[in-house]
């Protein structure tokens, strides 16, 4: 599996840099063989990913291209946070986001919210409905402090393709990715400790940190293939870092996939300066190649990676099931998770399992990849439609948000306050900095699929953008 | 309300103490009248209050008198905790409890699961199942932080019960009342910081400080009365102590109510020092009298108490809702909810709010009240009859758990191993402090229904008690 994954990762990351353009003949399958000593099949097996991935295209007997359609935005520039530990702050828009109540007369393309309309989870419901009507009542008790069993057992199993060989006992069931996170980083770190993460970052990790009194130390990050291993290891020299947090794989919210061979290199710093990893897992399974990404965890020999997920964005997130692996750490993620709130509640918890048990899981998983795939080339579309020209953009690989850089200067708090009146929301870039960087950049959700409506109000983000951006050369400013 | 029950408690505590003894004739309505300066319908109303308790009967034309069948174990010592901060032992024993997964063939007394075989459960349980069938699936996304605002409201009408004005605004929903705790904790404290809390004490809240790195202050506590605040006065003067702990109605696991006037006197106790009061009320509405006793929040006036409960002990555990009112600390305890599960899960909430709203929530309370109020006397009956000649008892005014207390010495922890292989296990005592005292003392639960197999299993635990006795003497220790 390895092999082939590694080489599509390769071709992507040089597609996606401009190393070959639209239209541009690829490097031939007896060429590639050739120059990285792999078999034609392998590269064939590569050729499918990226087609897989829109980014090649097969001709009938002239090989592989770049596909000429291809006119994206430009990618974001890497970010530059601050090079020292910094308090967190940005709770307030934060609280803006999540104290939002869904509403009819408001599109929301600020927050996580997976699609949850799809026919592939009509299982789930009645497995849902159906525990609470049966006798012995297995949703009302106390649930073992690990979790329920039988989910623990299918998780273990699902987690088989990232490449983790983990045993139910390895495992302790959350209530949601959000409590894995914060048990992770309550069983790592102490107040005052500095905590690496990815910049832009999730702000549900970095407001935890704020919670508990540590420091961020946002390390720069690149769109396409993560969290700069060489600034991270100028950081981990530079400052006393317990541990890194970072979602490496469909990472919210620039969308990329961090390449094997750097989560390879991840792991070695972290044993070389003996710090914990914190793998923000929870988008990895809706990676729109397969087979899914291998996760950090599954190169982990010492235990030393904490890996966090949930069923929130493959399922949905009212279930408020996640799960940690925390290697090393388990006595302390265990006693982290009863203080935190008891046990996870449990009838959710048995209806996942018997949709897992029963297969209906990879049916729906392979749907909602298909989906949000190519949702993210209509949103990119409509980005590169109505957004004012020079707009930047993600090039997400799996998951279903798009990142969105507008020029310097730019403010999207006020673009959002603009948009409120308009019946549209979008997630500000600043919450996704611990010192309210990227305040020029937002983050649109394109799980749902494309309506007139969605079309109408990601055109009234664009049109406002515009009004701003002119109303500031009016100014003069 | 007030006068009433004041009079009541102070009857009550005078029977309990033994001033009037067993068939005794209690004063008459007019003696009391006068001596107190109340009407003879608020004396009349205490005599009914004392005799829904069990601790008068009416003779005709004789007055009232103490039931002379009441032959009651004698009540638990005080206990005599380290009189300083002591860091928080225990969390072995407290796993061995949580990790114990419900297995047909133990009868497990140690856990504080309620009855959830009433058929007043029904419509909560149609609830939850007709939720998931739902076309518009509210189960499945995102709540606003706050929680659901139906629930809320619903949840503000309940407190009117305890005294308590408040909004829905004031109000937000947890994942059970361990994460109120937990959330209420972080919110007032730091680690290092002392709290002081009720001895023997609920297990959850103190882990939850040993998790935190803060250090638990016993306050010894009367089994009638509470924690004594003479010892609570002494120690506020002594140490920096930032919050006082405690479940001052129906506590668990000694059962006792603390007199309102204890409860007013401990707020102004904790107006004088500056320190926040974190009140569990989780047994509160299952008071055996009626109306249910007031919270120490009822008569907060500067928002320093925070009050924390759940439908965990009235419905079900496996439901994971409960709620906080914060006080002033809101922004914080809305800070630390966020951190801790961000929000949570919409699916029961929607149910409870539902169950409520529909007035099924009383006529459940007032039957369990009345079953558990029977139980407890079935229960203390074969602890008279089963246990060690000389062993004390707790006298339960609501909930449904009875404290042991065992001869001085006594190992319960070895007890509960000895009961392991004959199917029955009891919460042992140590895990009620912080320091590992009350090893001495177990807690049985009475939720459910005596059966010949409950009684086979009390008797059980008092045979290998008697058993263990006997050991020990033979031992010559």
């Amino acid at each position: 599996m390895t092999l082939y994954v590694n080489l599509a990762e390769l071709l992507g990351t040089r597609i996606e840099q401009g190393f070959y353009r639209p239209g541009d003949r690829l490097p031939s399958v007896r060429a590639l063989s050739t120059e990285h000593g792999v078999s034609l099949s392998t590269v064939q097996q590569a050729y499918r990913v990226l087609e897989d991935n829109g980014l090649a295209m097969p001709k009938p007997k002239s090989g592989y291209f770049v596909p000429v359609s291809r006119e994206l935005p430009d990618l974001p520039a890497i970010g530059r946070p601050a090079q020292r530990p910094v308090d967190i702050s940005q709770w307030d828009q934060v609280l803006e986001l999540i104290r939002a109540v869904p509403r009819k007369d408001v599109v929301q393309l600020g927050r996580g919210m997976p699609d949850i309309h799809s026919p592939t989870m009509k299982p789930l419901l009645r497995s849902l409905a159906q525990i609470s009507r049966r006798q012995d009542m297995p949703g009302l008790y106390y649930d073992n402090i690990y979790g329920n069993l039988a989910l623990r057992e299918q998780i273990a199993r699902l987690l088989l393709d990232s490449g983790c060989q983990l045993g139910a006992n390895d495992l302790i069931v959350t209530t949601g990715c959000h409590e894995a996170l914060s048990v992770s980083i309550r069983a790592t770190c102490e107040p005052g400790d500095i905590v690496a993460v990815d910049s832009p970052s999730f702000h549900g990790a970095m407001q935890t940190l704020k919670g508990l009194g540590m420091k961020a130390m946002e390390i720069p990050t690149d769109p396409l293939t993560g969290i700069s291993l060489d600034a991270l290891e100028l950081a981990l020299e530079q400052w006393p870092i317990k541990a890194i947090q970072l979602t490496p794989s469909c990472n919210n919210p620039l969308g990329y996939i961090m390449p094997e061979a750097n989560k390879r290199a991840l792991l070695t710093l972290a044993q070389r300066f003996d710090v914990a990893i914190i793998e923000d897992d929870v988008y990895g399974d809706l990676a729109y190649t397969y087979p899914r990404p291998r996760t950090i965890k599954s190169f982990d020999e010492d235990g030393r990676v904490l890996l966090c997920s949930s069923f929130s964005k493959t399922l949905a997130p009212g279930l408020r099931v996640g799960w940690v692996a925390p290697g090393r750490y388990l006595e302390r993620v265990l006693h982290m998770k009863y203080i935190s709130t008891g046990s996870t509640a449990p009838q959710p918890q048995i209806a996942i399992a018997e949709f897992l048990k029963n297969g209906h899981f990879e049916p729906h998983l392979r749907r909602m990849r298909t989906q949000y795939q190519r949702n993210r080339d209509v949103m990119i579309d409509w980005v590169s439609r109505y957004f004012p020209s020079g707009t930047r953009a993600s090039r997400p690989r799996g998951s279903f948000m798009l990142w969105v850089e507008l020029p310097e200067g730019f403010d999207t708090l006020k673009l959002n306050r603009v948009l409120h009146d308009r019946g549209v929301q979008v997630a500000v870039g600043s919450i996704f900095s611990a010192s309210g960087k990227y305040r020029n950049c937002l983050r649109m959700n394109y799980a749902a699929k494309p309506t007139a409506q969605i079309e109408e109000a990601v055109r009234k983000v664009g049109a406002a953008a515009i009004a701003l951006l002119n109303e500031t050369h009016g100014d003069g400013v």
